[in-house]
């Protein structure tokens, strides 16, 4: 059972969580219980450490951040017991949560799971640290911001645990954003690699992380509410699992946005072999992630590309095309952050044809542009102008078929 | 170096330690710090333990309040760095501080300082956490409040040190309470065994354990304030050593008052042999302290038996007596809580004849009556109704020729 920071921001919710772990526990399960920091507190030790010098060792940031996440754990071991279930708090060091030395985005190595699975045998519940590990040289890492979900999965699979319930605000995976499309509709299951595209895409529910790490070792996630006072039956919340778990396949499981990306064209670029590399080369040197691409077909020896880069990004990849504006003599350089990413998601896509064309043919009947495309096996992602995601996410949420009846 | 909570309070304060150490390390010092929790977030993590369950497990206490140094010691090391200053966070689990397991005040039984000497060799200033230790089962510990002392004191022990440096909020020890007596004077030596008597009997400038550590390991401890922003010169604060540093030795080097005690009688106790082990046995069995004893001569075959205990300590003191009431067969238990203890402290008592008589007469003067007398070695003192505390402790600091010119 993992606890966002929502799900323990403060003590009376630290209590309510307490109380739903006796529960599992009195229903007869072994569990094993990831927590976060308490809502805030991440924030705040993350300030300071800005405050005090914004190119902060990042080694020193994961001692002091890391701390958000212990103290819950000591907490919600405090109420365990106070409920009479034996329980005790375990630092990422202690178990230990071995991880690289890639301090603040550090990636789980190793789990040893054997000394708490004997003495969950016991009837014990550790309680662990979510967003921490250790370092090869012992000192402290954390994961990333929403890392708490990595380790929770990682945790499961070293405990080969039957299943991952990932607590959280929402209650569950939605084919869309409900504040968007009223009608959006829970899912009950989800497929890993249909989750992994819409969380990267923008729903934000799991960091896209752990759902690589459930996908790869196999653990079954499950979303759902720590909101909800009663306990979660079996068709609670949505079932992150195998696409071979999933008997009714949808088309389209899924619509997801994302505002956060910004497109960039290089206008009148030589069109001849290297050029692409060099830009994406330069690009890629800067650590500027790159996500949709298109080449404009090649007129008088010259061409258009089109990509798109995260908002944050863009300064940093200006900087890097204006480095090499002389070495490949292209015209000039558009930006326009006003984009929005629209998707599709649904490993039914596979087997059936036309779910792009769905897509285009539903957009085009809203007027709404389509500016770049890009496709996977199991998505098609347009960029429209942001002032029309809304409109085009109802629109294709009805358009597939997945309006709430 | 070791700076307590007011002292790294915030941002700026934390700024300016990074800076003093700074200067120190300038000087040509090889130093290491040592660093309490922020002021308050210590008492606001121990509160949410208190909230969550009265009756709190000590070790996830433990665990819960030992990252508010976690997140100093951070600070702290990137403040340095900010300022081009080698620095890095240890918490006690890394060096590491080797306690017993006994939580909430465990006791400090071995660090390794060769790893930090090492680092020390190199020009790196490490940041220790203070307060806190591991248990020989590699659990979290901490000391007791007031504990980081303890862990600088240690700390020196380990790495050799030829001085700890205590910043607090006072710049030394003084004769007395300057509150109470304007004239007091800054003590520029005092001598473990003074210091000893005087933290114990009220005057909170370092930890009562931290002082017996420092007489057991010969470190020089220096107390001084962490609020001027001048360097300390040699004849800052106060250096607390060993006697024979020490040349012009006072008669009394201190007085000190403590309003923490309060005084039982247990009147007509048959006056035969082991009553007193009976009454004293009980109160040690409860974890009584006491502290002041006296017995009257015995008139009649019986005798009453005072003595003080800690206010906090009465309650569970006078429940232990009226068990017994019935075996020892005394008539009455009183109590006092209205006392306060005086005491004049100094190692030149020991050869000269006088000094409790001196306190007699300027207490007599005063019209104040004297109702419990003991003496050590290097101290004598009185217990006396409370509300003449000052006016008494102002006569003695006359009386003895401390006030300042």
């Amino acid at each position: 059972m993992k606890f966002g920071g929502t799900s323990v921001a403060d003590l009376d919710r630290i209590r309510n969580v307490a109380a739903r772990v006796k529960r599992a526990v009195d229903a007869g399960n072994q569990v094993a219980v990831v927590v976060s920091a308490m809502a805030g507190a991440t924030n705040q030790l993350v300030a300071w450490c800005q405050s005090l010098s914004p190119l902060h060792d990042a080694r020193e940031y994961d001692t002091v951040v890391s701390t958000g996440e212990q103290v819950t754990t000591g907490l919600l071991a405090i109420a365990l017991m106070d409920l009479g279930v034996e329980a005790r708090s375990w630092q990422g060091w202690q178990i230990p949560i071995r991880t690289d030395d890639a301090h603040g985005k550090a990636r789980i190595l190793q789990i040893d799971g054997d000394e708490l699975i004997h003495r969950m045998d016991k009837g014990h519940v550790p309680v662990v640290a979510g967003f921490q590990g250790m370092a090869p040289n012992r000192r402290i890492t954390t994961l990333g911001r929403g890392g708490s979900d990595t380790s929770a999965v990682a945790l499961a699979a070293a405990l080969k645990a039957e299943r991952c319930d990932i607590y959280t605000d929402v209650d569950g995976v939605y084919t869309t954003d409900p504040r968007i499309v009223p009608q959006a509709r829970k899912l009950a299951k989800i497929a890993y690699e249909e989750m992994l595209e819409l969380a990267s895409v923008g729903a934000k529910v799991l960091q896209t992380r752990s759902v690589e790490l459930a996908m790869n070792e196999r653990v079954r996630v499950r979303v759902l509410s720590s909101f909800k006072d009663a306990e979660p039956n079996d068709d609670e919340g949505t079932l992150v699992v195998d696409e071979d778990e999933i008997v009714e396949k949808e088309n389209v499981a899924g619509i997801a946005y994302s505002r956060d990306e910004s497109k960039i064209t290089v206008r009148h670029v030589p069109d001849r072999p290297g050029i692409a590399a060099t830009i994406f080369g330069v690009l890629a040197d800067q650590n500027v992630n790159v996500d949709m691409i298109v080449q404009n077909v090649s007129a008088d020896g010259s061409t258009d590309m089109t990509f798109t880069v995260g908002k944050a990004d863009l300064p940093r990849a200006r900087q890097a095309l204006q480095h090499i504006k002389s070495a490949i003599n292209y015209a000039e350089l558009l930006e326009d952050p006003n984009v929005a990413k629209i998707s599709v998601v649904g490993v039914g896509m596979r087997s059936h044809a036309g779910v792009a064309n769905t897509m285009f043919r539903a957009l085009a009947d809203k007027a709404i542009n389509i500016q770049v495309i890009s496709t996977s096996e199991i998505k098609v992602s347009v960029l429209i102008a942001a002032e029309y995601t809304e409109l085009a996410v109802r629109a294709l949420h009805t358009a597939y078929g997945l309006d709430a009846a």
